[in-house]
Order: structure tokens, then C-alpha cells, then sequence
């Protein structure tokens, strides 16, 4: 298969190597002519993946047309804040070259000023007759791990279905093994929102905090993920899987993640700005936060570990006060929250 | 109140610390001489907690007598192939004393040749007249980190619920915050089958897997958790609780779990007996691998990882091939196992 992969950050890059271990054509697109230069010419892209080595069969361009004329698959390997921009222009190119493809994106996050999931915004971009469907892939998969050929295990939804399971042919392989699952809204309500969750961990480890605590947030973090997810109108088993747990695994426990360093780095006492700025990368959970907070308050949804965050992010609430409302709560029985998610789970599945 | 903590391990050590600070009137009994004299005399308990200063409010006997007489509420923290014979030498004791107790156990583990919950080998083994409730507290509580009153979530489950209320009152401080939970199924299961997969965990990571790798089989294993748990009467949701996915994730990502580090030995070449003797400490993971097994064919539940660890610790079956059992497996739905756990969860709550 012809696929283009927008972006050529470590996951887009981890994802080509993916993609051409498994025999399809592949082109990777940056606005960086260094990062381009690099991939065709020393097949590295050491600014995002150190010491790895790429296949000469994967090819780089500058050119966005170039990328959208090559693919038959598009793979939106770029941050939330640029996605509308990027289907945008990728749209026109469509229509010019009067194609249409299949595009499933890789981002984890909510969009800052309309709080949409990726899927809802790149549906309002793209034409209906330049689109066959609109996917996602997610899952527990630091690209690091994935470009060493670490058994990895993602899920893939789609609007439609069909594409997924294009999506999923595309990209299993021996060690990157793809899930269908028919849950759009649960897939990526999980990806986006663990960042929250990992932010928060991350600033308890940096405190000092230890396992017991973590697990506490992590298992707490999950709850009120799934209890937006269930009103966005998700599943609320998809956050006991891939995209869910398994993710906020992944994102919670690992100095791999930058949402997870990010958090420590405020612990130590960075601004949020600092913070950012040396991470040299997007850290989505700072945007998704806000939005998450803006849709709980929508949608009357308790999310105690998210507005404590919030509050500790933009509003200048110490370490003792979010600490305070989040550990002291009156809460004595377990089965509270989850009697929600159940309920909903009932009336989701009659 | 009056409380007698049967086992002088870190972990009834650290909750004695919690039951001091509660002001209630604490005795640990333990068999060991020195360990009892030690805790009375240094107010230590160097072996299992070490550089921690224990109250010199907490009392210690090597008379199990004395502990059953001082008891209003009997904490048994012993590990779970002792649980029989323990509690057996206690109802005869109540007995002699004529006095009626309120029991609670904090083993995480299946008896190995019964299969057993540990609440259900209590019932058994408590004459009825000799016992006011039967409960178990579990949860994400390394002893280590409760001793440091870091910050530490559990839950509580009791047969006649009344017993949980108790037993929370007896337990609840600022930093160690007890949940009552009704599900005593799903509590025992979830705080016992963690184990296995943390051991499995352990073994991935000595084998020199990332992260990517272990969160697909913390994912995967809580799911076959929930599976056997559901079969067995426990409530699905029990397992995205604390003593569920909460205690899975300290487990099977904290050098501070026996069974995780039993599991990394076992990659690092050592024989199962090398192990866990150099443990020094019971790794209920082990046995109960074993009775997970057996009970897994019993009510024929699909868990592969059990299955592939039970052949890894018992058969002899390489690493190579344990690992393409997990990993190589055709299926592609992501939804399989969890539309299982929906159908028993809507059952359930009809």
C-alpha cells in the first residue's frame, strides 16, 4: 500500500518503520528540509529517535502535495494544535489532485478551543468525497520501544468500521499487533485523556510521593476518565483496555512519557512555561486538560484528579491544596462512581 | 479498640503502625522470639521494615493465647498457606475463652490444594458462635510505603457487611484511607490474582521487555482476572477498582513486589526453589499461579497468561515459547473478552 505519514516526530517516525517492516510504500512529510535531508540521506532522525536506524526504503519530502499525491493511507502522525490546519491544507491538495484516501491519526488529545476529539475535527475538514473513512490508532506504545521492535499492542477505530480494518492490515506486524475496536469516542477519550492522569502522577512522583499514592490516582484517574468517556457517549469497557488502561499504564509509570516529566519538572519547581520549553516536544495533557475541564463542567461530570490539576496548572493552587483535596475527600464507599459507569453501561448495551 | 495483629511480617507490622496511630490498643503476635522481643524492647522490626521506629505503644506476644484474649478485632497477616492452621488454633482458643471476635484478613493469594478464597477457608474453620464477621482489606499498599505513612488507598469487604463498617473505622487515618467495597468475590480475587501477573510481569522485564510489552499483559491479565472473578460471582467493575487494576499496577511496575522481582530472578536464570528462597519471603504468586490454573479449567475461563506462566513455572517451557504464546496470538478484536465480562456484568445486575 501507498501511505503517507504526516509529521516526523519520534511516533510518526516509529510508526514508518512499522509500516515498511510490513512491505508498503512509505512516505514521511515534514516542514523541517534538515529532518527530510536527514531521513533521505543518513536514514536517522536523531533529533526524535536516537541511535535508530531507518530503512532506506523510507522516503521524506518537504512537499505536502508530494506526500498527498503518494498516499492511497494517510497517517496524521502530528499534534492536536496542528491537526486542523494540516487536513486543512491536506483537503485542498485532495481536491486538486482530485483524490480520495483513507486517514486514520495518531494524536492524543482534545482540540484547546472546541474541546473536540481529533476524528470530530478532521471530519469537519475533509470533504465527504475525499475521505473513504476516518480512523484512529492508540494504545500503549512509547515510540522509542516501538522503533526497537518492542512487542507493542494498539487498537484501531474508524468511523465507518471498514477502514479499520484496512488500517489494522497495514500495520500488523509480529511485534505491532492491531486490535479492531468499534468505539471511536471510547479510543480516543482514553488516549487523550490519560495525559491528565500522567501529569498529575508525574507531579506526585516528583514530590516524592510514592506506589501507593500513584495507584491511588492512576485507579481514581481511570474512573473519572470513563465517566466523561460514558457521557461523550463511549463504551466505558474501552477504558478497561488498550486505549484505556493500558495506556495510562504506560503513561503513568514510565519516564518515557512527557506528560509524565512534564509533571515532575513542575514538582521541581519549572513554570509551566520552563516546563514546556525544555521539553522541546508538545506535552497534549497541558491543552487537554483545560478542555477536559471545560467538557466536565458541560457535562456536570465529577473529575476530581482534573480539576485539582487544572487548578494546579493555570490557577496557582499550591502542592498542599491540590494534595488536600485530592487524597482528604469523604468518600468511604468505592462502588460510588463506578454505579454510574455501570448504570450507563446497562442502558448503553440494551 | 482492643487489636490483635496475628504475624509479625512488613506488611502486619506497617498496618499495626496504621492501628496505633488510630489509637487503638495494638498486640502483634508473632512465633518468633526475637522478633517479639525486639518490637517490645527497640520498638523495631529490623528484618521486615527496615530503619523504621515502631510506637512503643504497640505491644508484641509470642503467645497466640494472649493476642486471641486481648482481641476485640483479629487482623490475620499471615501468609495464606497458614491462614488453615492458624485460625484453626484460634477458634480453639475463643473457644477456651469463650469470647466472640470480629476476624479480617489481609492475604492476597488462592489456598493451594482447595482453591479457596482465604475469607472461605475462615468460614470453614471459625465455629459460627465465635465470630461476629468475616472481612478482607486489600488494595495498592506496599508495607514499605504505609510504614512511611505515605499516602495509601484501600478497600474492605466483609461476609455480613456490617463487619467492613467496622473494620474501616478501625483502620481510616488521614494518610490510610479505607473504601467499603461489598463485593468480598471480587476483592479476594483481585487482591490474589494480581500476583500472577506481576510474576509474569517480572519475568518480561528481566527478559529485557519495555514497557510497551507490559502494559499489554497487565492489560490482558486484568481482563482474564475479570473473567474467572465474574465466573466465580464477583462483580466485573471490582476489578477497575483499588484492589483490582489499582493493586495490579503496583505490583507489576514496583521493585518494591516480591513476585515482580521473583518473576525478574526467574529471567535472570534462577531455579523457581533459588528464588523464592532468596526471597526469604513468601511469593503467593507461585501457588497461586497454580490454583488459578486448576480453578481456570475447572469453570473453563480462557487465561492465557496464567496458563503460559503456569507451563513457564511448573512444565519447563522455554521463554521463547511462553513468549510467542502471549504475544503471537490471532486474534484481532479487541472486544472478545471484555463482551464476555459485559454479558455476566448485565446478568449480574438484573
Amino acid at each position: 500500500m501507498n501511505i503517507s505519514v504526516i509529521g516526523t516526530g519520534s511516533f510518526g517516525t516509529s510508526l514508518s518503520m512499522v509500516l515498511n517492516d510490513n512491505d508498503n510504500r512509505v512516505m514521511m512529510y515534514g516542514r523541517n528540509q534538515d529532518t527530510v535531508l536527514e531521513i533521505n540521506e543518513s536514514h536517522t532522525n536523531d533529533r526524535y529517535l536516537k541511535n535508530i536506524e531507518l530503512s532506506e526504503g523510507i522516503k521524506a519530502t518537504a512537499s505536502l502535495e508530494e506526500a498527498a499525491a503518494h498516499a492511497e493511507l494517510l497517517v496524521l502522525a502530528v499534534p492536536v494544535n496542528a491537526m486542523r490546519a494540516v487536513a486543512t491544507e491536506l483537503n485542498g491538495l485532495l481536491k486538486k489532485l482530485d483524490k480520495k484516501v483513507l486517514v486514520v491519526h495518531v494524536a492524543k488529545g482534545l482540540e484547546l478551543d472546541t474541546y473536540k476529539r481529533v476524528s470530530q475535527v478532521l471530519e469537519e475538514v475533509f470533504d465527504e468525497d475525499r475521505v473513504t473513512d476516518i480512523g484512529v490508532l492508540s494504545g500503549p506504545s512509547h515510540a522509542e520501544e516501538v522503533a526497537l521492535k518492542q512487542p507493542t499492542t494498539v487498537s484501531t477505530a474508524s468511523i465507518r468500521e471498514e477502514g479499520a480494518k484496512v488500517i489494522q492490515d497495514a500495520f500488523m506486524t509480529d511485534y505491532f499487533r492491531v486490535y479492531v475496536n468499534n468505539d471511536m469516542v471510547g479510543v480516543e477519550i482514553g488516549g487523550a485523556l490519560k495525559n491528565i492522569v500522567a501529569l498529575a502522577v508525574g507531579a506526585l512522583s516528583g514530590y516524592g510521593f510514592g506506589d501507593n499514592p500513584k495507584a491511588a490516582v492512576i485507579t481514581r484517574g481511570l474512573h473519572e476518565i470513563a465517566r466523561l468517556g460514558t457521557k461523550l457517549g463511549a463504551n466505558p469497557l474501552t477504558f478497561l483496555g488498550l486505549t484505556g488502561m493500558g495506556d495510562l499504564i504506560v503513561t503513568a509509570t514510565s519516564q518515557h512519557s512527557r506528560n509524565y516529566r512534564c509533571g515532575q519538572m513542575l514538582a521541581g519547581g519549572m513554570s509551566l512555561e520552563e516546563a514546556t520549553e525544555k521539553m522541546g516536544m508538545v506535552v497534549e495533557g497541558v491543552n487537554t486538560t483545560r478542555a477536559t475541564y471545560e467538557l466536565a463542567k458541560q457535562y456536570d461530570v465529577d473529575m476530581p484528579i482534573t480539576k485539582v490539576l487544572y487548578g494546579y496548572l493555570f490557577n496557582g493552587i499550591s502542592e498542599d491544596e491540590a494534595f488536600n483535596a485530592l487524597m482528604k475527600r469523604e468518600k468511604t464507599s468505592e462502588s460510588e462512581g463506578l454505579k454510574q459507569l455501570l448504570e450507563s453501561q446497562i442502558k448503553n448495551s440494551k
